[in-house]
């Protein structure tokens, strides 16, 4: 899918069959650099509404270390099940939130996925 | 940057000044659902060098869930530094994992980013 504006395609796509376990949205944003400070307001803003809901267990927003990144930022948000997402996705508030004037800037898609494969070097410090 | 099969675009593009702290490869990949298991296979095999190099901490491939997914894989990978992420692409023998014939089929866009903003619903389970 490219990279849209329309709030009724920001929650990704899921399948009839959406599988059981965990599930990762990779949402990649186009941002030109000189707006980086309210695209990231913009951002938080809107974060505080997924923080907050059922089945929601983390997330990391990357900025783009390559100058020549296609998507400037990515969104990695992990959560409990598909039906959870789906479910966070499907208010009016959510509706609201992303429907906010300021997103017309920041195009992004939206993908669900799963992980397949995962290896650790060593536990991971926190 | 566009999605290449070209090797020596397999290491994303580092700027003059990268920063000092970890850095986090996201590396999306065209993949028909009908490959998945040659794609895997492939990917197995060549992640077997990245994992053994200084300054791997982890990796996750991601298989898509959405059916209109651009890209069906999307490796997110993190290195606690730019320095031997670079490293470890710059090698001869990185050369030739990602130089194989089988990667043509499997256009990718490896760009490298660093964690902007992060939030976890709770301390994460392992």
């Amino acid at each position: 899918m490219p990279p849209t504006i329309d709030p009724t395609k920001r929650g990704a796509t899921l399948p009839s069959d959406p599988p059981e376990g965990p599930v990762t949205l990779i949402n990649s944003f186009v941002v030109d650099p000189r707006r980086d400070e309210a695209f990231e307001a913009l951002w938080t803003q809107t974060s505080v509404y997924f923080r907050a809901q059922p089945g929601f267990v983390g997330l990391r927003l990357h900025r783009a270390v390559s100058p020549d990144a296609t998507y400037r930022y990515v969104n990695v948000a992990v959560w409990e099940s598909a039906a959870q997402f789906a479910a966070a996705h499907a208010t009016e508030e959510f509706r609201q939130v992303v429907g906010q004037p300021g997103w017309r800037e920041f195009p992004s898609s939206p993908t669900l996925y799963e992980v397949a494969i995962a290896y650790d070097a060593q536990p991971i410090a926190r």
